[in-house]
């Protein structure tokens, strides 16, 4: 079948490769319709997380079941399901308390041996373990583009909201306005945040937070920390989403945020970084981190998309087919497009 | 001044009552600009609240401060203002956990000698108690029929959603459609249950439940359990929200409700009655009961009517002059008005 | 292999049933060396509960691993451990939120085709099904009697306490001292309740909730509403576990709690009853109920018996071999044995 | 009357100050009977925390109310109290929601200008404003030792331990042990970790914790991250509290901590550091900080004091006069005390 392989930095290619085979009971294969090129695959496209050359990647994507493991009862072959981006035990430490995305044996789709060797789904085909855990049937009526967003971006912008604690009713500040944090616009909005500022200095992307309900404010040619202020009698903001994942970010993220507030880093950090840790105490603040747990939210993710509350519909600036992903690969490297969905 | 006085069982009247004066630092008096008629007004019509003759009713205003003591201070003469149905001290052991509506020395405006002896509302000037704690100023904007809701029937519809736990994507429903039960509709689908399945038996408040996004549901015409079924896989709703107070909601509550879900009684009980402990136990439901912390939710409440996403104008069916009491009464006794606001 | 069996009301047999053999692949079978006799398998006993006669009974289990299916990767053979009274998918919608004792498809030991047709554990052997979750390994040093407590009535203690939100410093009340009521004593305690006040007309019982740091009143011949005002300034204790399960005793909690307390209701109800629901309102108390997450606790359970701040040594009065289940159940009946631990 | 002041860095002074008067109807006047030295007393000691020549300082107190406002009715004279080291005013934005310690108009005693300009306490007498929030009766029988720590340093460890979400069962890692630290441990003993790890270079300090039932570790000699693995099965412990305020202090509890745990910084941070902010994130870690909320808990703590389950009784290693506070300052420079009680 065809997939999209890594094979060096800057350099994917189409090729055949081999069909996945049911390996395990729970295992189900999944005939893949379509497949978004994210964020992190930019991190392996330029060689930052690096895997082996010739495996498939991918992680985001929508298909048909076309066959399951002896011990799947809740999926059958022909249904249309989403996936999550990562597997879980459903059985250790961890998935018993329900963080599932820190399941001691979890595997990443695409991400090579570091994360568990298990094949992407930028393909025609992918083997998906755990399937009643990791698949949701999709519902009725909903566009695979939709239902693309439920097993990552969009489960990445419910998480960082719901595990802020924000309230409804309170002011939120986005900074950073890629796809998961315009999710995470969408989401705050969605569960109530009374105003969301949304801060990025790529005017495509604030209007596009405006669209989603949100006041738009450029990095640097706004204010916003005034905005922060205006938004709140001067008090700073309740909860501040970083979905940048660098030092000035965190910051802006601790200077914009009231005293007893959440500051939520959905950004991804791998390294030491100097921190106003003085800030953070004198303001008695808390600081989330971590990527999402997509397992965990993806039902009440598939909800809200179902009902609309959630409509990550605007957020799809390309369809190609599978056989351009280097191509796609070179666009959503240049920054220009926001999310692109392959076809095989 | 003017002010609406109960007299005996269905007969209330407007007449002279003397000014009302600072009594504590703490103090402001406010002139009353449009004041609500509330359900709870009707218990003391009916003779069910039994309150002093003579005594001025009302607890839900709006109005402009006129006066001050010497200690309030983030208040001044001029400011346009809403108020809580309650007041709370602030300061004991209630208080200082954040549940001001159960505060030891809580008075309730227009309940008579039994709810602390505070003169009501519907009356030219009301005299109240802690005002930093009890009113809130305006936002820009908002209109005396929007922020008339916030310090009672609004704040009652989110206290009773977000006390229930529900998360955004749950499934909720909502048991009686009166000015509370829409409230906790429209509260709902704003915190971001993906669908509110509500029921009552009168058409209109149906049609005005599935304006707010409700998938409304006929009591006896049609199937509340079918619907709740089938909004859920089978398994019930996550949260049933009773706004009516009787045996006979409480039981079709607790078999809407899913196994670990929360039932939560807003609605008034004020005497023994027959429950199914056993429905209760075998599916580990968490009962949550009592009035709403007005005083602790008003600031996210105003934050939601503000930015529009809490709405209760609908609500406001009638217009009427404080002087047109009476009458007013008479028509909401006949369930001819949901909401009726008098202006001095 | 011998195997103590229900035959009708009053009237159990130990017998030789067949040996069990792995049927799934999470199969274990353990090798029973203790088994307790619990006050559920009283209502079997007594015909409430009703099983088919030859089904073996019991779910109090400590043993050794003696086989496991090909999926067990956790445990091995020769693996000393404790189970849980049930069991759970670990997938379903239930188990993903971590609600383990309400699992779409959980499975009760020795309760018959009602409960998932799963033989008890009053037997020289035991099929586990999905053993990674009901099971765990017994900490070096552990005795079997206190091993055996983890997976039912301690674990019903620690649920009822950790469940209602008690907080450190809090005053609870319990009532009803038997083997759970006790360990819900002992768990108050240990999780920082700064008083506990038992409430039983047993003089044992209150002598030993007494030993176990509570302050013991007698149901009758003491003052259980003004030992609760006493220590509590008259407010009302935060937390009241009715370990009961009658009205009567519901009634008592809902007069002992303070305003916005809550009333735990780990007593099992079976039917309606009379609900003082106006009192419930009035006070704004919060009422939980259903049986115990045991398997969501047993981690905690456990640890906390490891490091001996819980302790049920006091609570097994009574040894006997397996072959005396007959007497044991009679005495057990008589009320004459808080605990009684089989040995096959 | 007699009062310690700051004259300079390193130089503190018992001169004759004039008595304090009632200024506000929720004042009270406190003749001081006990005062503390606190850590924080050493930074102004150093000139670390810079206050005005002459300021009073001292800020832990027990005493008897000897004068009272007209609004302060739940203490009268004559009442023996104990004072929380800071105030709060109980109506603003933090104080409604419980946070008082960040009350945005809170007066510290004894640090000058900056924080309120309100006299300490180690004096013979001290004005406490909102008497009524800030005071506590001291329970029967509790002894002025005892009762002082519930103001502050008990009331800093039990914040640090019930703030972190630890749950009953946890394991917990303190890192430091001075007298919040070792209060600290105690507290997570009371609410139920199994296990404290203990980590100090201190032997005497080591010695303390472990008679409070932890696991005493030295920094260097012993293996902290070892133990850590040793009590959590390598996952690492459930919470660590920082309880030093140090850069490496957090590189080392970010180490021990297992995936999605806590760490709680109750240490003094200032300025900016490098933090691992990669450990953080990929561990899914909770970061919290700032000083306690002691007002919000002082019930709680004294509960807990009052049963004996927290008893801070081994941490007073000295009393000393009013009148030899110079000296006691140097003692406890020289850290060859752990908590000096002066008396007038």
């Amino acid at each position: 079948m065809r997939a999209v392989t890594f094979q060096a930095p800057g350099e994917v290619l189409v090729e055949d490769v081999p069909e996945p085979r049911i390996l395990d009971a729970r295992d189900a294969i999944v005939r893949i319709e379509a497949s978004g090129i994210c964020g992190s695959d930019l991190h392996i496209y330029h060689g930052r997380v690096q895997i082996e050359p010739g495996f498939t990647i991918g992680h985001e994507y929508v298909g048909t079941v076309i066959a399951t493991g002896d011990e799947v009862h809740e999926l059958g072959v022909g249904d249309r399901v989403l996936g999550c981006f990562q597997t879980a035990c459903g059985h250790c430490f961890f998935c018993r308390r329900g963080w599932f995305h820190k399941c001691d044996s979890s595997r990443t789709f695409g991400h090579g041996a570091a994360l568990g060797s298990l094949q992407g789904t930028q393909a025609e085909q992918a083997l998906v373990p755990n399937a009643e855990l990791v698949l949701r049937r999709i519902p009725d009526g909903m566009s695979d583009d939709v239902a693309l967003f439920a097993g990552d971006v969009m489960g990445t912008g419910y998480h960082a909201v719901v595990d802020s604690g924000l309230r409804p009713g309170d002011v939120a500040a986005v900074l950073g306005l890629g796809p998961v944090g315009l999710c995470a616009v969408q989401a705050a909005r969605a569960v109530g945040a009374s105003q969301v500022i949304a801060v990025d200095s790529v005017p495509e992307r604030l209007r596009m937070a405006e669209s989603f309900g949100a006041v738009p404010v450029h990095l640097s040619e706004g204010d916003p920390r005034g905005a922060a202020r205006e938004a709140t009698s001067g008090r700073g903001v309740d909860v501040c989403i970083d979905a940048v994942g660098d030092p000035r970010a965190l910051e802006l993220a601790l200077r914009l945020t009231r005293k007893c507030g959440t500051v939520q880093t959905i950004g991804v950090y791998a390294e030491r970084c100097e921190v106003h840790m003085g800030l953070l105490w004198i303001k008695a603040l808390r600081l989330c981190s971590g990527h999402a747990n997509v397992i965990g939210h993806v039902d009440s993710v598939l909800a809200m998309m179902s009902s609309g509350q959630l409509d990550p519909t605007p957020l799809v600036t390309n369809h190609m087919a599978l056989d351009e992903a280097p191509e796609a690969y070179r666009l959503y490297d240049r920054r220009e497009a926001l999310k692109i969905v392959l076809r095989p």
